[in-house]
């Protein structure tokens, strides 16, 4: 199937930080059918560095994303389910970021921009899931920070979504996880053609945003995965260069993922979706993530993989038994995997099987929003 | 006591590359005294961006990177062991290294300054130890690519050491410790401040070397040093600063440290050994390890720390079960510690009285040279 990406606007939106944005574009993409009772709706979030396009291929063969996930008979199935994805407040796809245009000055925002948060990017959601006249939601699905959008949804909008599925993430950034992207930060902002964010037009920080990417990628994996996938291997040659060359085929990959990535994302998305991010804190204003997680009427299904120390599956207990202690209906699978954290995205066997029966159950014990009421 | 640095002048050394570099100086320091028989020295092997002045303090007042490992009374008693400690070759403290002013053209080498190895560095040491007229080490110790060098100098000179204490090291750098490594070369080559290594009397790539100190600073910490250190606590703020300013305690931290590095550390140093990491292999040229470590002959105390993840336990475990299947002397300990990398330096309570309890045996059982032969 084509995907198209489809676009809708909305006048304002007042975020966290007491600035209100206004004239906001979201590009979002639909796969499946609603059904008439509009109750099969299934909100997809998109992780860091995604977008909307999570399903199908597009106009250029380009698969999504999540296309292994999404699709007629897989666990996301769009026989049965009306799947759609949107490109996160801040991004760089699509959806108003840093790199549009203000429309008070004619000019891209750059670090203009006001700081966003999970909670600003899952409310801009809210209003595109009411313009498309959906009352309740079937499932909210993400990993990483798409997991956190999840679990925001849960408290924010609690009777619009009947099941979360928050998979390979966090209730709350960690120091470690702060640290790494502030690393990502640093070798941006710290590019000179960074220009203080004001680059649009002229010479891209491409060598901080790849340096950037290049940390990225290494979380991504595992010790175990990259030992797989690369080894010791030599890159096209059989000695050492004893020079500053790439000598190692894991060399190589970072570097061509760096330069890759240059192409396709924005510098200072980067910087204002990983502060989201960092900010995140589900427990933040409350005593406890347990009872943060009191207003949620949702079914839950959280997994977390083994080998993923990025958003090592402590983190998923957590939530698993904050939830738990609040008799929340929760399931949660620790998958066995060596892929890290791009588990949630190449290995998904496992998790095909899983998502599809808790699916099938929610489908089954749908509580409309009328019901609830 | 007050540690003066000395030096040693060395005519040449045959690099494993094939290069013959000339005029070498080494940059090291001793503490306590030689004994008469010279069977009690232990050299001592710095880590990545360690140096010479292990122990003591120095004119500045300041204390050697393992001065609560070695003095009176200390795990390497300088009451009754002769303790020395070296720059290695490529370093930027004293050794012969890229900021040297090259003999042949009056300048500093910069990038050309040959590419160097574990090995060559190991060899210099020995140059080192037979000037000073030292027939055959009690012990030599490590942590990190220390450890790497103590495994060196167990293959390459088997009989001049009694005994090898390689801490928190591997016997081969894996693809995600190569990743790390270049990542940082990457962010150093990156900065235009970097000037193809020709910086010296210019702006340093100052942005570049911080950034790649950030990466490593990640890494010597554990996920659980990191919340206990900083948590989600903020730098001097009450709520966010929804831009990029420094928000958390762990970004502050961080830019510190890393634009502290740069007036310590040497960006064509940061190259050239973390080169030399990456091409380790004690294998290399061998079967196996196991067949690698069959011409040692000393005894060896391996220590590991259940939280770094940086060297993990499993790679120690690798080198002990290569000694263990040849039969060698080897006792091995998993120590417990939050603390991840930094464990070897900060966490050195339960690593002192092993370390003690070993070197008393290898005195009372010392082989001398004469008696191997």
């Amino acid at each position: 199937m084509i995907a198209e990406t489809q676009i809708a606007q909305f006048d304002s939106l007042t975020l966290d930080n007491g600035v209100t944005l206004r004239d906001i574009t979201v590009a979002y993409e639909t796969y499946g059918a609603l059904n008439e009772a509009r109750t099969n709706a299934i909100l997809i979030e998109h992780a860091f560095t995604g977008d909307a396009h999570a399903a199908g291929i597009d106009h250029e063969g380009k698969p999504g994303w999540w296309a292994n996930m999404i699709g007629p008979g897989k666990a996301f199935d769009t026989d049965h389910y009306f799947v759609l994805c949107a490109n996160v407040l801040g991004g760089c796809r699509g959806t108003t970021g840093p790199s549009t245009v203000n429309p008070a000055t004619g000019k891209p925002y750059g670090l203009a921009f006001p700081g966003i948060t999970i909670s600003d990017m899952v409310r801009l959601q809210k209003l595109l899931i009411d313009h498309l006249g959906i009352p309740k939601l079937l499932a909210v699905a993400g990993g990483s920070m798409g997991g956190m959008q999840v679990l925001e949804w849960a408290v924010a909008f609690p009777d619009a979504v009947e099941a979360c599925l928050p998979i390979a993430t966090t209730a709350r950034h960690s120091a470690q996880q702060i640290a790494f992207n502030e690393t990502g930060r640093q070798a941006i902002m710290g590019d000179p053609d960074f220009q203080n964010g004001n680059y649009y037009g002229g010479a891209l920080p491409a060598r901080g945003l790849s340096v950037a990417r290049m940390v990225g990628h290494i979380t991504y994996m595992s010790d175990e995965s990259m030992r797989e996938k690369f080894g010791r291997r030599l890159r096209d040659r059989q000695d050492f260069s004893y020079g500053m060359d790439v000598d190692f085929e894991v060399e190589s990959y970072l570097r061509y993922r760096g330069n890759q990535f240059v192409g396709r994302f924005d510098a200072n998305s980067y910087l204002y979706i990983t502060k989201a991010m960092d900010y995140f804190d589900l427990a933040s204003g409350f005593p406890s993530l347990a009872v943060a997680l009191e207003r949620a009427r949702s079914r839950f299904l959280v997994i977390s993989f083994t080998s993923d120390w990025l958003y090592p599956s402590y983190q998923s207990q957590e939530i698993v038994n904050a939830l738990r202690s609040r008799n929340h209906d929760v399931t949660y699978c620790e998958l066995s995997s060596n892929y890290g954290h791009d588990a949630f995205l190449v290995d998904v066997g496992e998790q095909t099987e899983i998502v599809r029966g808790f699916l099938a159950r929610c489908v089954r014990e749908f509580r409309s929003l009328e019901a609830v009421r």
